[in-house]
């Protein structure tokens, strides 16, 4: 399969030409970026020398884009920006998984309501799927144009959608914590996110209403069959990668941690990458690095009636580029797995 | 005043030696360790050569810590172990204050229900006094024994305590996050808490029933007027130093951020280190380390109807040895800042 | 081809059981340890959950050790201790890579004089090669013992030899200093490799005479025909992985970075793994991080009439785990990159 | 003493402030700062919240900044733009400790040969004083300006000038490698130097001619009494403050650590901030954060003829205010290491 990856100048963009060209069915026929077009995506993104031979980073305007002899195109554009390639390429018989949160979300209210802007293209957002491929089937008949889905969400909504779906657990109360290494910034340059500011250093942010709220939300809300309304606090630790969330929920009954482990048991026994751990067992970061696993366990806690979910995962790969190739071997009937162990 | 300090070869113990070599109204006439007797401070804590001039680490039998010409003796010592030396100490006219936990909690069966051991001297537990210097009024004459409290205790409690005493907040439904860096874990040659283990991680651990719990609890539910029973995760991040503490609270009516800005502005106006900030600013972890302030703030979320409560603090300093000092000259009639700024 | 690799409890041998697991080509038959045997694989080596599925520590005794059904054992042990294993696997016709010293230096006496006790099986040692693949032709006809080099010898030998070789340096006053991640150390419980001890720490090591100095002296003699020493200055800097080399040495005649970019291109042209830079970049360990690439780059100095070369690497990986993986696809005919890209 | 810190935006410039609030014998009366004039300090440097009140950044236009009721300015700003503040202030009987590179260097040719532009007051320059307490006597009455030295000259000419002074080393064939935390950068907005870059990092830079070798070598021939040419090898690695450095001098006669150790002895025995240590140990920057030390010891390596001197310091203290405190303390008849310890 030939893929194209548009806008590979960030950590996403690397990430994915990363895994693309160490595919074992798929040929990377370009990579583009406007700000480096025409330079070596070798010098560019040193860490993959060697890896890239001579290619050179693609003009990426719309037109040139879809000009490309590629059949799956994937964008790791801002949002905004992403909704601009997504509708002609779609229009023009291609496959699109967006990375961006410009098609993640169900209406195009909720979208302007988060994002600040009204939603680019509300008719294609109709169509879009929410690309998390442990909770929704995913194929190119259904929608040629996947919705990636953001960090955080993939580290909350997987462990907790089968709970609710299940009716394990309340939809009041949910409080989740989430820690995220500095690249889920992006790349940038920025005083903010310079290394001596960021080193030692731990502090929650974009409270109380981060963007990702909108989609965990939503997502939570459609698998228990009702509104759904959390509190999520982020917070940046000093580590390149990785996102750790610890999340609080009100147990139905008694708490009972057997009862969770079978429901995820049972709902991802045949999913390669969503890895339950027995109870008392942490995820952790760094056992999650380069991996396009998410790992989490859960504990009851009798005094409160509440469990402790907790989840780790790669922010770079489960949170974004290894999802997005995973929906891609999913479409294209490739072994789930192909090219992401 | 001279001072001596029991058990100081961890890194609560080496915070101590630094500030009280530096207080301007103290003389450090003894330093002990059991397993550094002999042995040139400067040499074990290079940190501090220059310093500490040629001084040795004392023997640190009972016997001969009592003996010993000093006024206030700081304990850095382990739970159980602390309880050995303060006894002895009240009892030969000594000021004490223990750095560890063992006359932090108000009851000798909730002592035992967390550290799995009978409590070492009951009686003396009754006269000490929870050495927050924010919360109680410290002197030697309530008491000659000072508990002081823990690190995770500090971050949450200082916020806290003030909103439920005005009946601000709910006391169901707290939910308590907090990440330290690694040298919360002491200083210590253990595969785990090794570097390669502890960079690029982070990991929620103690769930659910982490041993500050136990004091965070107690002293939450004074301030309340009855119980009180909270959701605390305990998290690691790789740094050194710092507790980030991020506490999902139920506001009792409508959220208003106004009015805890205004509770904390009137408890804490003349508090040197309880340092709140303006509602949207979050207290960062980075700008604490090698403080005694506690900041911390509040944001109000109309759409859960909660606070989010931020704090950070040193959790070698306010959380271990500054708040140590700190009580010290309060109860000595010095400047509360003395020695910590 | 039937892979084992014995004594994979520490970072290097949990380096190769992921690059086993990965490659192609390979089986991973059996994958030992003394202190882990019968434990799970994935719930001691987390990190390669989903990837190595229900294997266990196979036991480690010699015996148990030659009887297993694999045709190239890989030794992930310490020195010493590897030439135990080395013997009765040769005798009993299996092909080892070893990754200790036991089998790099060309004499019993200089083995002695750096490890302090005697070479274990001198007889062996005259039999094996040093398995830097770009420096030696390697193949299981010319021995069944490859000896794969250490980390800091890679990064200093790998562009070092070609000069001394063409005779464009001169062999006195080499002085190179090396910057390590901490993983060099090995996986350990130890109170100088703890976290709190090692982050925010630069520090200078093993001076003047680190055991590595005898293989880097050995083999730059080698290629210039005579003998050669220098100083070797290795460094610990917080990171986990990766090695970092600076290397000042007098030119023969004007220093000209043409002439060593020359010397370079054509010594190694073919070869996938070294990959010299131009004039003025500096391989950084973030972007070697990862892959079995030795960057490298060269800087002349018409002040000093010196070069100073840079190089770096990731320790875990082109030195140790992914060069041995390198050195069995050269003996076994595969693509040199096999399981390496 | 009124001491006003002119640009105090910086790391450098924070530290300053820091020190010089918690000085006992200085009063702060301004801190300026051209992009934050009217701001609060404590705001923009939440580090030291507490510490500075309500201060606010003072416009930095040179006739505000000469109007200030001050008696010592410290220059914290770029070089350029330091002599244009310097040369008013000295007219106007101030006494100006220059952190700056602007009054380092002897003659006005080397400055344009480094810093690529006219020296902007080759008169000031020559009344200027090269400020390093260990090295010069200073006083307001030799010079009212000093010229702080630079973090990588300090950590090298400490312990290397008495050793060319007493004829203990070579002149020829000095290699120094230093190792320096990202803050010496300075605090910018750059994606080079932004966390996810620099973090898990080591790289070299600025070879082989960094400016801050005319100093270095400068100083070096000034001890040794004719022309020194040396190799100078800087490095980043991934920490906050400190440089590390490591530096390879060819011995006169066959190497004796004690003749090196008794001359710093003899040379160092009253300076309480030049800090020998014992052959065999080496300075590791995480003893000397926070401290204005600079640790440095020998090893005599009998194999090259050759010394390794190894040493450490604080790059915002020892390397920049500490140092610039430490000197006004001199100049001003204080204790050398008030408001330092």
């Amino acid at each position: 399969m030939k893929a194209c990856i548009v806008g590979a100048s960030g950590y996403s963009g690397q990430e994915l030409v990363r895994l693309l060209t160490g595919h074992p069915l798929v040929e990377l026929v370009a990579v583009t970026s406007r700000s480096l077009a025409g330079k070596s995506v070798a010098e560019e993104l040193p860490a993959l020398r060697g890896q890239v031979a001579d290619m050179k980073f693609a003009p990426s305007s719309i037109e040139e884009v879809v000009a490309l002899d590629a059949e799956v195109f994937f964008l790791a554009l801002p949002h905004g920006t992403a909704a601009e390639y997504a509708s002609p390429l779609v229009e023009a018989g291609k496959r699109v998984i967006d990375l961006s949160a410009d098609f993640r979300l169900g209406s195009p209210e909720l979208y302007e309501a988060y994002y600040g802007q009204p939603h680019p293209d509300p008719e294609l957002l109709r169509k879009a799927i929410y690309g998390l491929p442990e909770l929704y089937e995913l194929s190119w008949e259904k929608s040629p144009l996947i919705a990636s889905p953001g960090c955080y969400p993939t580290s909350i909504l997987v462990p907790l959608v089968p709970l609710l779906e299940a009716g394990l657990i309340e939809t009041q109360g949910i409080v989740a914590n989430s820690i995220s290494g500095v690249s889920g910034a992006g790349r940038q340059a920025s005083e903010r996110f310079s290394y001596c500011e960021r080193n030692e250093s731990a502090v929650a942010y974009g409270l109380p209403r981060h963007r990702h709220l909108s989609e965990i939300e939503e997502q939570l809300g459609l698998a228990a069959g009702g509104e759904v309304v959390i509190s999520f606090h982020p917070h940046l630790a000093p580590m390149n990668r990785g996102i750790a969330s610890t999340i609080s929920v009100v147990a139905k009954g008694s708490p009972d941690a057997r009862a969770v482990e079978d429901c995820w048991a049972h709902r991802y026994e045949d999913r390669p990458f969503a890895h339950p751990l027995p109870s008392g067992e942490f995820p952790d970061v760094a056992h999650l690095v380069g991996s396009n696993r998410v790992d989490f366990s859960v504990v009851a806690d009798q005094r409160t009636g509440r469990y402790v979910v907790t989840s780790a995962e790669d922010n770079l790969i489960k949170g974004a580029g290894g999802q997005a190739v995973q929906a891609m071997n999913l479409c294209a009937g490739f072994d789930e797995t192909a090219g992401l162990v």
